[in-house]
């Protein structure tokens, strides 16, 4: 095996449950020992390095311009409970091996390249891309509970406050992640060049019909709330697949009331998500599935919008340049869009220029101890990443 | 209004909530005040009346002949929570007025005309139809934990056994309902003559796909359950419309598993309900669903039987005679299947001839405050019931 994948599998492995699993949760002891892991490989590369005051792991290895903007690096170092090696883990350990191959080869970039190994990127009472959030000052320390919160893993307001850095300083985020999605392992193709990060969308959908006697209720008068939105369901899957074939949808929860085998169900509840990288796409499909409900009979229909992240796109020149040393390299790529978050998001949202490079993920399998990416595979991105961040350094930031 | 309409008025008033709903549950005060009224109208006709061992009301006005067998009128006295006036007493003051009309008409009878108000044939711990099923013997007083249900309600397995009645001597048993669906009122009919009692089969079904990330999984590679088990629904509801208009079909509990908003359903459990006369028709329903359940992609089916209960024929010559009767009184009547059960199924199934005759319910309301039958209707069908008692009284039972 390579240095890199000896690394990830290492500090990847902290935290492995006996089912082979890994649960590294933020602020864990996992965590911490996994950090100090990379932190001691960092030092040994050359880089300055420190523990944050919100958990993430920084590393800086000092460039030979004194004024030039940072080519910064970095992904998470947890894992959500019963995880994997690779998520989150790949992107900060294939920042390392950027690191070194530097040294490997004697180069000194002009640029300094910082690394981020972030805390708690997965969901928590924090909430989501919690540490990188807090580098970008993103945070809101004072909001109402959140100072209790904190509290529960030892964290405060003023360390959040004081984990702020001036983002003004960084030149461009570099991400490297499993893409976590199937696209690429159905394909084969080796590397994905991101194109942004996906819009979440999100609807409560109400089914409304008449509760009634299932045994003496004929067909041709019911008003049955469940056909309705089954209808509903059959139809804008359908419709979804028509529009555009990056668009998801999704219906992962569903009340039916008033539950009983034996009463027609007057009312059903349901979540309806959407995601896609163009917000007209989107409004098109949420046009569909209320015109499509409109014509459903016997039922009538109720949507509330709950969440409405729009979508983060990356950087176009980034997005060119990593296109362009993957035609370079001659491996299989494919610009396509993150269906998942990462810590790119608060970075770009803050205004830095932000690329994505993702790996195959085998069979599409994440969040699970049986997430995969062949060893060749993660050399391969490395292997990109490290070219961008030289291709980066020789002007073209 | 009329004598019947004044009665089922006041009796069927018992136990009123303040929504105008009826709660008079078997074994409750307002049941026993409900059955008191009615035992003194019974009185007040010439009946010997008793209070059986478990709570129902029983009554006869003997007849000429003591070697013919005897003419059994009924229905029950309670109700479920928060039902209405109708559904129950309608049979039993119904009864009541045939008794008051052969009394205004001076008629004896050859046969005895026995009435029974039946305790508690809404559903409960003692199972439905408890009343009925205890006056011919089928229930089962020593089940494991059936006496400790018993004496919930001061009853005991030794009540229950006293209770049974030698239904050899039972020519016929006639129970006159409301209908409680919408077929007569949706067409305008005044009397339905009720053909038997229609199966109840169930099945508990399992739609088996893939768990996943709901933002990275992409639609062509996506096995979601819950799309699967749509599909099923949507087509078994249209095929029971096309295989008979009454086969009804009902899915009315839904399970979706993980039940995340962001996460694709790997699993939804859900219940199967279909009623029908006929046995073919629900095997060929039900064939239909494994054969449609099979085309479904990326989705597996999985059926468990879970109550298989067929239907309860009514007695061909009293099904002939009540037709004959409407036939005569020249109102518009319909021979049709009843969608649920009713004390008339212990009956038929101890080999009791039974026949059944349906009041229309407005709007097939029923089980609710709102439930109305029009006083001109409840008249018309105790008419019915009238004419028919005196003809199976005339030789023809």
């Amino acid at each position: 095996m390579s240095r890199l994948n000896d690394l990830l599998q290492q500090a990847g492995g902290i935290g492995r449950n006996p089912d082979g699993s890994i649960t590294r949760l933020g602020f864990s002891e996992g965590y911490f020992q996994a950090a100090a892991l990379l932190r001691q490989k960092m030092e040994e590369l050359g880089l300055e390095t420190e523990m944050d005051p919100v958990g993430n792991l920084h590393g800086v290895l000092p460039g030979t311009d004194p004024e030039a903007k940072s080519i910064v690096l970095g992904s998470h170092i947890d894992t959500v409970i019963q995880g994997g090696v690779y998520d989150g883990m790949l992107g900060v350990t294939g920042a390392i091996e950027v690191a070194a191959r530097l040294k490997d080869e004697g180069r000194k970039l002009r640029h300094n390249l910082e690394i981020w190994g972030f805390n708690m990127e997965e969901s928590s009472i924090l909430g989501g891309t919690f540490g990188s959030r807090c580098v970008v000052g993103m945070v809101d320390p004072d909001a109402p509970g959140y100072p209790e919160r904190l509290a529960k893993f030892d964290c405060s307001p003023d360390k959040v406050r004081a984990a702020r850095r001036d983002t003004g300083r960084y030149g461009c985020y570099l991400e490297y992640h499993i893409e976590q999605g199937d696209k690429l392992d159905n394909a084969g193709i080796d590397v994905g060049v991101v194109s942004g990060i996906v819009s979440v969308i999100r609807y409560d959908v109400t089914a409304k019909g008449q509760s009634n006697h299932a045994g003496t209720t004929m067909m041709v008068n019911r008003r049955d709330a469940l056909v309705g939105m089954s209808k509903l369901i059959v139809a804008a899957e359908e419709d979804a697949r028509r529009l555009s074939d990056t668009l998801v949808f999704t219906v992962g929860k569903m009340q039916v009331l008033p539950g009983q085998e034996n009463v027609i169900p007057g009312e059903v509840k349901a979540t309806f998500e959407m995601r896609h990288m163009d917000k007209a796409v989107t409004d098109r499909f949420y046009d569909d599935i209320r015109q499509m409900a409109a014509g459903i009979p016997n039922c009538d229909f109720e949507f509330v919008p709950t969440v409405a992240k729009y979508s983060t796109p990356c950087d176009e020149r980034l997005v060119k340049l990593i296109d362009g040393v993957c035609g370079e390299m001659g491996i299989s790529h494919v610009v396509m869009p993150s269906g998942a978050g990462h810590d790119a998001n608060p970075m770009a949202h803050e205004g830095v220029p932000m690329g994505m490079i993702f790996a195959p993920s085998a069979g599409g399998i994440s969040h699970h101890g049986a997430e995969y990416t062949e060893p060749r595979h993660v050399d391969m991105g490395a292997e990109v990443l490290y070219r961008t961040v030289l291709k980066l350094d020789q002007g073209e930031l």
